[in-house]
């Protein structure tokens, strides 16, 4: 129950669209935009990632439990940047399977030009475990790497489902210092 | 992790004012009218009861330091309705001490007529540990005995602390079902 | 599952007589060198100590739970070195029927000359969780203060119990050399 | 800290010879038979399976940390029982590098016949993970599928490792009658 690691932007950043391979658990492709009006988890993880099998998936199971799927998508990316010998699709394919993962989970693109794959890249993580939090206007609200606490995710992302279209920007009210939720993006920025 | 056995009330009702003899951890007595237009977590507890040490404790810790007073107040109720020759003010008093508890925390008025004391009955309280989501505008939203999982908790917490006074009554849109918030008063039947 | 803070003393050292002033779950008093012949796991905590309720009892219960009482025999000493006002002896009562302690409890015998009880004193005890393994043959073998790996201990209280009267002072031969055991009192320093 | 799901012999029942198609930290093929004299405990696991990675590798990454290995020898068998396309010897091999795993682990000899490893099918296993204690002297003395209690496992071991080859066969005096150690296979019997 520590919440550390986080890797946040000074600034408000908005989320890039996510290149992926292929998708388990959605016939079609999904498309980040494609969500807009909705809150986005996305929990970017590796099937022999110590960490991300200890506790990233296991709170990904409980976000999707938990919220509306009209109002918070939880979708996971697998980030092969290691073992991508072993890491076929497989068995990310058979690690779904095995640990009842019913959410959309898209395979990350791979680089020909070096380990890490295309949307890990754009999006600057750190590693696996890695955690963001996308608004439903399509910023980044949060970007964690390493474990988050329950209570304080729970808190931020009630708290992002509550923004609405004509309330959207509205800096949650509701949380200590140190959230460590981006607030949203000004407007005068925006224009 | 778990999250079971609530006590929810089919209509919503008004949090009737709590009955105190002695405070802790405030120098003047709170009335929880007082804090009308603020969120009110209420973690009432025992302190030789194993469950409240064991998760409720630890979680009203995690919740104080999570939130923003000025939002959401996390007070406790200590509720001696067993062991009464044992557990003095005394007892209480070490208690708050050695769990590092800094929330004030009300010792609920004994009732001369019987061993439950005068909120807990008021309250309809099933025994400890008890949770209470209060809104801003002084409506019971949730009462819960027992077990509550931290994701969800920080959700509902979190979404009523975004419910402002113009936007009061605001159903949660984020939630499951299974979420248990139970909805603000509707216009109508608060006439 | 963490292991640390371990107080051992350099040389074996014979388990001195408990003084209690009071015995709970036990009909006669109980007296150390009674229990001579098995292996006696002392836990020493306090009513109102987290750590005590949060992880010394529980694996107190579980040892009770786990090992036969006729080779080992689990013992709880209540020492009130702090709080005296408050930690009566109803209090400790209260405690053992709401942990469902089974096992028989001594309230440590408060100490005219200044608030550390007796035995915790002539133990040398540092505070509440303490934990001791005593011998079949009455020497202390292992004394800590703070929490205790599950695995070890249970392999430390396996290894003693397998010290027959004939064995007796067998060096463990099992356990890693961290594994803080102290080795019996050889032959040559006993006489 | 449950205990559940033993799968116990009646009688005690000779180990019989492991079959490994290759190993992983172990310079040289491992035979069961070579680790006469010594406990083995040997943890079968898969690497995609989610109670493996949840509670079984880390209970033996501790027995590994705990027991000493001239007297206690911790054993991986990797049993690919399912998902055979996608756990080639690569996957075990990166699974091996995160979660540190440093005692040697074995891939059990894929059977022609059906999708049953041969050493699984040999010790009739029900699937992962499923903990072996097998004694100095190449008996079974546990059998176990599912989670096991730390405390209770330690105790086991630990009873086991005092068991030397002149004592071998005593039946451990230390553990309550669920204690879940088969009696080593009587005088008579081995005859």
């Amino acid at each position: 129950m520590e919440y550390h690691a986080d890797t946040m932007t000074n600034a408000p950043q908005f989320a890039p669209e996510w290149l992926i391979q292929s998708w388990f658990n959605s016939e079609t492709p999904l498309l980040l935009s494609g969500l807009r009006g909705r809150v986005v988890v996305l929990c970017a993880f590796q099937a022999l990632c110590k960490d991300s099998n200890a506790y990233a998936i296991p709170q990904a199971l409980r976000m999707h439990a938990t919220f509306e799927p009209r109002d918070v998508a939880v979708v996971g990316l697998h980030t092969t940047f290691e073992h991508h010998a072993a890491i076929t699709p497989a068995v990310v394919k058979a690690y779904l399977h095995e640990y009842r993962i019913k959410f959309p989970v898209g395979l990350d693109m791979a680089n020909p030009q070096g380990p890490i794959p295309r949307t890990m890249e754009a999006y600057h993580m750190r590693g696996t475990p890695s955690l963001l939090l996308i608004d439903r206007h399509g910023f980044i609200r949060k970007h964690t790497f390493g474990p988050v606490d329950d209570l304080r995710l729970g808190a931020e992302v009630g708290a992002l489902a509550q923004e609405t279209p004509a309330a959207a920007g509205t800096a949650p009210v509701s949380l200590t210092a140190a959230a460590g939720l981006t607030p949203a993006v000004p407007e005068s920025s925006a224009a």
